[in-house]
């Protein structure tokens, strides 16, 4: 192997570092969550419907979190069966699917939130790092939505 | 709903950020790689096999990327079909399987580093905040270790 002619570039290191840490902070927030008999998909379907002001469909679901919306009506279907949402079919119009926490539901939610070691470890970061920690992730996210856009054109506009 | 009584701590909203933040990379990066015919897990299978200045067995593969050994199995023998990956029974004791790139994974692997949009998004950002960001990734990857390791006594010692 050519190991040494293989440089990175910083772009690349950066990419590499940030890809582990998320890896990283998944993992450990799965296990976490798996104490709480959830998964994270779960818990961030949880938090959607929590703090939607709107009538949430699958279809909204899936855009929000980014997922195939194949893959999130058989999530929604799952949590269905284990309690924790209902559909309705009561807006207009009548093929778009309400999905609506259950009272099982609400008690899964509050329960991973006090699960919240893995949350809670940007407390150990300064206000500082804290701060531009989340203006950068606010400028990824926007860039990151433009290069999305670009490559799809269409379901994200 | 009771959104009004719902209120999110600074850990909690900067949780949301960085898992939303996480989800536009990695989904932008996906999309990036299909164009090279790739998926995020096989890039980083080739990046490691790239980088490692010894024998790669599928078991350290899953290690140092944080899956399951068996997921990192299938993946392997996924990739080997490809034609990406040969396995190799060289290795003491004789039942340790050796990784290697083939020229074809080595090709994929530059291939993949050319289509590099999303992994240069981090050059928008100013030197500071590049600093910034990888200081507390690497801050955040060792907290994150801690856990994992109070979660699962044994596995990542």
């Amino acid at each position: 192997m050519d190991n040494d002619t293989l440089k990175f570039n910083e772009n690349e290191l950066l990419w590499g570092q940030l890809i582990m840490t998320n890896t990283l902070l998944q993992r450990a927030r799965e296990l976490e969550l798996a104490g709480a008999d959830m998964s994270l998909i779960q818990a961030m379907v949880l938090y959607a419907l929590k703090i939607s002001p709107e009538p949430m469909t699958p279809g909204k679901l899936a855009k929000i979190l980014y997922r195939e919306p194949h893959s999130m009506s058989a999530l929604i279907g799952r949590m269905e069966k284990q309690g924790l949402v209902e559909t309705k079919h009561d807006l207009v119009p009548k093929n778009l699917v309400r999905v609506v926490l259950t009272a099982r539901g609400e008690e899964a939610f509050q329960r991973q939130r006090t699960a919240n070691a893995v949350i809670n470890l940007t407390s150990r970061l300064t206000k500082e790092e804290r701060d531009t920690l989340s203006s950068c992730a606010g400028k990824l996210r926007v860039w990151a939505i433009e290069l999305i856009r670009q490559m799809t054109p269409g379901p994200y506009d």
